[in-house]
């Protein structure tokens, strides 16, 4: 399974029973946590997510709404005894934060948090099944997108058309990869015609927050689900560039740039109690768009 | 009115949605804040508190269950244009914490806020009709009490009993106030006989997080409401010792000891889901003692 699962669809000002910005990403087994509101904590219980399945945390920029849980969360990890490592990949600011509420409470963890600082572009982590990188968004403060991709899926063996060779099994693993094989009586299997593509490997991009600016839609070309932004209606594009947030159809014009399958849509601000129009508006530039809903997982098709 | 509303009643970590600590004081037109761990603004509007009414925030300690909602509700009080002058009365370790986040996210205020550092046992505020102390309690790291007192209320004019005398008004402020007075004809007036008592003067007072110690009872002597924790239920006094909070029994005896007019209990460990024998227990030692409960405001009588 490769899904999103929103704990928090707000702008900064938590309003209407919606949290700020929290997200956890499943991929398999692996659970990574994307930004770190106040009360992501009591989400994470609320939703039945257990906290002990994250090993990753990435924090897209230095506004409180988006990381003010963190210190809470991982003070409750310590409590509730955990021992494996704990990643967090944030901006370097974060540190001597955090180091100074732990020396504060006399607090030291069972478990080892690693710090990656978010400092340049590129892999942060590159897996065997699955990698995430970085890239710069445009925010008032620095501010860091994520994308994270499945690595390639092996090709399927057809077994119709394979039982014409008689081929032992210990030729499958090279077929699967793409290969041609060449069998030990000197005949040549051509990898097309006894495999099978399998589904493409996906992927999904979280812009946090962003004004609109097309070099986004660059960065995360092709993506299956792009989640964007949209902390105002339109009509307001003048108050989100001020303010270095991005509007319902300015979201969507960037899912229609970058080519992406699918549009994740929230940030709302707290002016706004229906959500209704977000959707409507971006649907109209881009129809495969979906509202960011608190407790609902997006399956990444 | 003089009472108080508890927003969180849960220790550290968060569960059945109980909160970790928070408490607003209301007494007639102003508002304080009792800690304040991560939710409260949540829980505040929640409970429907204004956000702009509160003036003074107490800190007890740093632990982060009681201080870890502080950097966003200052934030939003900031976001919604707060320009009233905040203050906040906290162990020193908080201001580098707070000033170092405020950095990270380029934060100015629209508003002044005043940082009174908890160093030594005393005054904290004395207005015209109230007071607040402080005084420390007996935790793992520096921990403070605080102490919330109406300010002795002026006698009353005895109506019937004054006529005779008749006194110009312009007397009557001297005679609230208990004194004698004497008329321009040479006439003592006692103000016994011309005056009624008023209602006394109440008090509350606040112990977070602390272990079973008596020298608690003499600080808070007479009050007419004690909060004080119980983390857990008795039986556990050992445990209670180890990691520096209370149980039932160890409340109640402070309650006794201080001759309290009422307790009021909470700080409840998360191992526990049903509160009932909190309540049993603590009225087996001290029957006017009633459970914190998120949402309920307390009158103090």
């Amino acid at each position: 399974m490769f899904g999103v699962t929103i704990l928090g669809n707000n702008s900064a000002l938590p309003a209407y029973d919606r949290h700020p910005t929290s997200q956890v990403v499943t991929l398999d087994q692996y659970q990574f946590l994307i930004d770190c509101g106040e009360g992501t904590q009591m989400q994470l219980a609320r939703y039945k997510i257990r906290r002990s399945r994250i090993n990753h945390i990435f924090i897209s920029h230095m506004h409180g709404d988006h990381y003010f849980g963190l210190p809470g969360l991982i003070t409750s990890m310590g409590l509730l005894g955990r021992d494996t490592d704990l990643h967090l990949y944030a901006p370097p600011l974060i540190k001597p934060i955090i180091d100074l509420m732990l020396s504060a409470a006399d607090t030291q963890f069972g478990y080892t948090l690693h710090f990656h600082p978010l400092e340049s572009e590129g892999m942060l982590l590159d897996d065997a099944k699955f990698s995430v990188e970085c890239f710069r968004v445009f925010h008032r403060i620095e501010c860091w997108g994520f994308i994270f991709r499945e690595k390639k899926k092996p090709r399927r063996i057809n077994k119709q058309a394979i039982g014409s060779y008689q081929l032992p099994t210990g030729y499958f693993e090279r077929l699967k990869m793409g290969e041609d094989v060449i069998t030990e009586t000197g005949e040549v299997v051509l990898n097309e015609e006894v495999t099978l593509p399998n589904a493409p490997a996906k992927s999904y991009a979280f812009c946090g927050d962003t004004l609109f600016n097309p070099i986004v839609a660059e960065k995360v070309k092709g993506v299956s689900l792009l989640y964007h932004e949209t902390t105002y209606l339109k009509g307001l594009e003048d108050r989100a560039h001020l303010r270095f947030h991005s509007t319902t159809t300015q979201a969507a014009e960037i899912a229609v740039r970058a080519n992406a399958e699918n549009l994740l849509i929230g940030h709302f601000s707290s002016k706004y109690e229906v959500l209704d129009e977000f959707l409507q508006e971006a649907k109209d530039v881009f129809p495969a768009t979906s509202l960011a809903i608190e407790g609902v997982t997006y399956i990444i098709q």
